[in-house]
This record gives C-alpha cells, structure tokens and sequence, in this order.
C-alpha cells in the first residue's frame, strides 16, 4: 500500500488514497501504521476517499484507533497530499470531514505549496455543543479544582472540544502534569484537548497542547485556532495572530465569521508499506 | 534516497545503502530521519557499506547522532536488509561493524527469511574494556548506592558496556527511574545500558533494557545476550535461553567461546526519503 508521511508543525501524519486501496477496519489501520515501533509512526492517519458533496473526503483517525472529527495540522497535510497527487486539480477546494466541508486555499510559490490557508468555519461557544457540563450559557473563565488547585479554563468547540488555560510562562512539566487531568474531568462527558495558551502581546501568543486520544504533541491546529477565539473574545489579541508552539508556528486569522489558519504542511517520506 | 524501515523485536531502525547514496554527516542525518515527527522516526539508521574484508559492514548510528559500535537488533534488521535487497547473495556471511567481525546466518523457510542467527563474539568481563572504574578482576554482583539506596549490579561489555540488575519483578516506572541514574553512574566513565532482568527459571528470563543514547526500548539485542551471559555466569540458567523482552521473543545459546543470539527482523516499509 502506497503511503505519504508528512507533518504539519510537527504533528505528523500517514496519508493514503482510499479509493486506491481498500482498508477494511480504519481503527485496526490507523493503530497498526502509527506506533512507533512496529509501524511507520505517526500521530495519525489521514485517508483520501471521493465524496459526491464535496472535492475530497478526509476521513481521520488517532494512533490510538480513535475517529477525529477534523485536525487542523492534519487537513493542510492532507491538502498537500491530495493536491501533489493530483487527487484535485485546483488550488480552492472544498474538504469533507465530520466536521462538515472545509475550505482549503493553496498558495504557491514556484509551483510549489508554500503556505495551505484553512476556513476552520466558526468557534462554537455553547456549552451544549463543546459538550461541557454547566448552567452558564458560555463556559469562559470558570473555576474548576483539580488536586485542590483551583485552575480557570475556558471551553469552546472548533470541530472537537477545546480548553483554555491561560499561564504566565509555558512550562512543559505543569502541562504534563495537568493536561491529562483537564481533558477528563467529569464536566467533559466527551473528555477535552487542553491548550495551554502564553500571551506575548496582542499580535503574538504561545499555545502548547494536551491533545485527548494523542497526549502531548509538538502542535495542534484546531487548539491554536481555538486559542486565539478565546483571546480575542477576551479581548487579549488583535484579529491577526503569530502563533508559536514548539513544533512550528502558524498565523490565524479572525473575523466575525470565521477563523482562518495558515500555515506549512511537509512531506517526510513516501513509501509502500508492507500489509500482513 | 530509498530507505527500508525495520525492526527486531520492536527495536526499530531505518536501513539505507551507503554504496548507492552519499551520506556526508551520519550523526545529523541520523538525528533527522529518526525524529519521531519531523523524520520517519526510529531508534537508529542502519548504513550498508562494503569493505574490502567482510562481506558487508554496518554503519550504526544512534537517534541522537551518537555512533554505536554494534546493535544486536539492529544486525539482525541489517542482515535482512542486505539479503533481501541482494547485496549478498549466501545465506551465511560476515558483516563488519566497530565491534569487529560478525558472523550471520539466515534460516529461510519458503525463501523468506524465518530467522537470523548472529555469532555475538565472546563475552569480555574485563572491568577495563567494559569500562568501569573499579579494583576488582570482575565487577559482577557489586553493590552501588543510589540516591541511598543499596543495589548490586552487574557489568560486562558486549560490543558496548552493559550492566545487569536483577529484579523480583519488571517494574517499568522503577526502570524509568532508576534507568538514567546507573547509565551515568561515575563509575562508568563512557556511560553504561542497563538491563533488568527478572529470572523466571533455567531456560526462561525476561530482560527490560534502558539503553544508552536512547532511553528506555522495547527490546536490546545485546543487553539481551549481556543478560544470560551474567546469569550463565551466577549458574542461574542453562545454556539454551528463551528470553521475552517488551517488543518480543529472542532465543540466545551460550558455548564456551561465544554467544549466538537467534530472532526476528521485520520489514515495516519501504520508501523514498525527500531530501533537502
């Protein structure tokens, strides 16, 4: 089976045609090409199927076998596989996910993509839809303990549920330590990816991640797009964002509509991968 | 640059012939293509060159661009590699490697490799070739003080210096904890692996390594071999060995002269690597 690694900021993804090649249990696949050990090794795996409704379907699953609505590193990875493929024939099309259809624009420098533009479509602040447990009508700033350290977050949905924890200095250890604790506590019945969010200034913020179903990975699209949606709803940030995490950065976009995410997608490897 | 992906028994490796590509700095390609995220990902690279005295040799690099003298694992995946891309054309050959001469023998069962044996030379006891500091002729069974804690520990060299500690139970967090400390210990001037062994009966032990270079792995070929030999030698097991490691299943025979370590290579994939 012919595969593509590729990564985006540092979350790395295995990429195969679905129309090629038949893949009968995607959780069984995903879980088998991703360890690191005896498979390829990724943080998950992106498969290309042909949709009526839309130019491509990108149907995404964890390493741990786990289905992904959307994964915003993973779509422009997965833009870049299907585009240099020839699997689309333009620059503006149209991705189908769980998430709905997302719309890609592929930049191009030298005929090569420099840069793969995301409208991630509009942040979801119900509480209903994240889902987190509350009676407040936005979940924006609240307390919650964890061990007996009360810590304030904030949980919006771009796609998959997202939290906010604001710190004065990203400190890998701290997140260690409390994003697990974060992304399953009894208030998310779906558990949470946790962001914990630097600001620098208003042009600048830092966002490192504990991604539910991956743990800690070097960057997370959805989590930085989120980030900046609870910055600037906090009024902390301007409507365009520099945002550094320690896999690459990426520039987010806002307006009252939606959230754009730009940003690069590389291609490691391309190679048959033997299926027992 | 073509590049197979390996591993023996989950101890994973990227192979690449040396004759065929040009590879200017190994240690910082090795960095780069065993990056679990920017690169394919892998615990170390495999380069086939061809000496004028051997029928092959393996240049074996580490994931963090240290070179290694010699991988028990790694050989095995190394001799896989070279007979199924038919850069030998026996199923008995040597292959060269830092640690001197290996002899290799490839068991085929339907013209696929079923298992390959590999002649790991003679054990060296040598308080001085290992290296540790000591002034004893042997440093088998000598206790150590941890962080107050008393511990005996065992250190031979096989290709690199090994020490063996031998516990009730494999206990992975107290490997993960204690790993690090007896690798740096200031009695082993070039830093030691470390494997924790637990005895199961004459014929059977279970062998958990943290390796030099790379943290803790899911199977070391030669901590394995490093392992029984020790045991051989405190008469706790016979001379024919089946020894279960995270990542799988080896089998090592002693005679007086050597050690023969018998197991698996796997073939994950294969690609092209981009280069830039």
């Amino acid at each position: 089976m012919k595969f593509w690694k590729l990564h985006g900021a540092g979350n790395d993804f295995i990429a195969v045609d679905g129309e090629q090649y038949f893949i009968n249990d995607y959780s069984k696949f995903a879980k088998h090409v991703c360890h690191r050990h005896f498979g390829i090794g990724a943080d998950g795996i992106l498969v290309y199927k042909k949709p009526d409704d839309a130019d491509a379907q990108m149907v995404y699953y964890n390493s741990d076998g786990s289905i992904g609505a959307m994964c915003g590193n993973g779509i422009r990875c997965f833009s870049k596989f299907i585009y240099d493929n020839k699997l689309v024939d333009k620059t503006e099309f149209t991705v189908k996910t769980l998430d709905g259809i997302k719309y890609i624009k592929i930049e191009l420098k030298d005929n090569e993509i420099k840069s793969i533009k995301v409208d991630m479509g509009k942040v979801n602040f119900d509480p209903k839809a994240v889902p987190v447990i509350t009676n407040k009508d936005i979940f924006i700033n609240e307390k919650v303990d964890i061990n007996g350290m009360s810590i304030n977050i904030s949980s919006i949905l771009i796609g998959v549920p997202h939290t906010v924890v604001f710190v004065d200095k990203i400190d890998k250890e701290f997140i260690l330590n409390y994003g697990p604790k974060i992304e399953k506590l009894d208030i998310f019945p779906q558990k949470t990816n946790v962001n914990f969010v630097q600001v620098i200034d208003e042009d600048n913020i830092k966002v490192f991640t504990w991604e539910r179903g991956c743990g800690y990975t070097l960057a997370c699209g959805t989590g930085i797009c989120s980030s900046v949606a609870v910055c600037r709803y906090l009024g902390l940030v301007s409507q365009k964002v520099n945002v550094e995490s320690e896999g690459g950065k990426l520039f987010i976009e806002l307006t009252d509509d939606t959230v754009y995410m730009n940003g690069p997608a590389v291609k490691i490897c391309e190679g048959l991968l033997e299926v027992n």
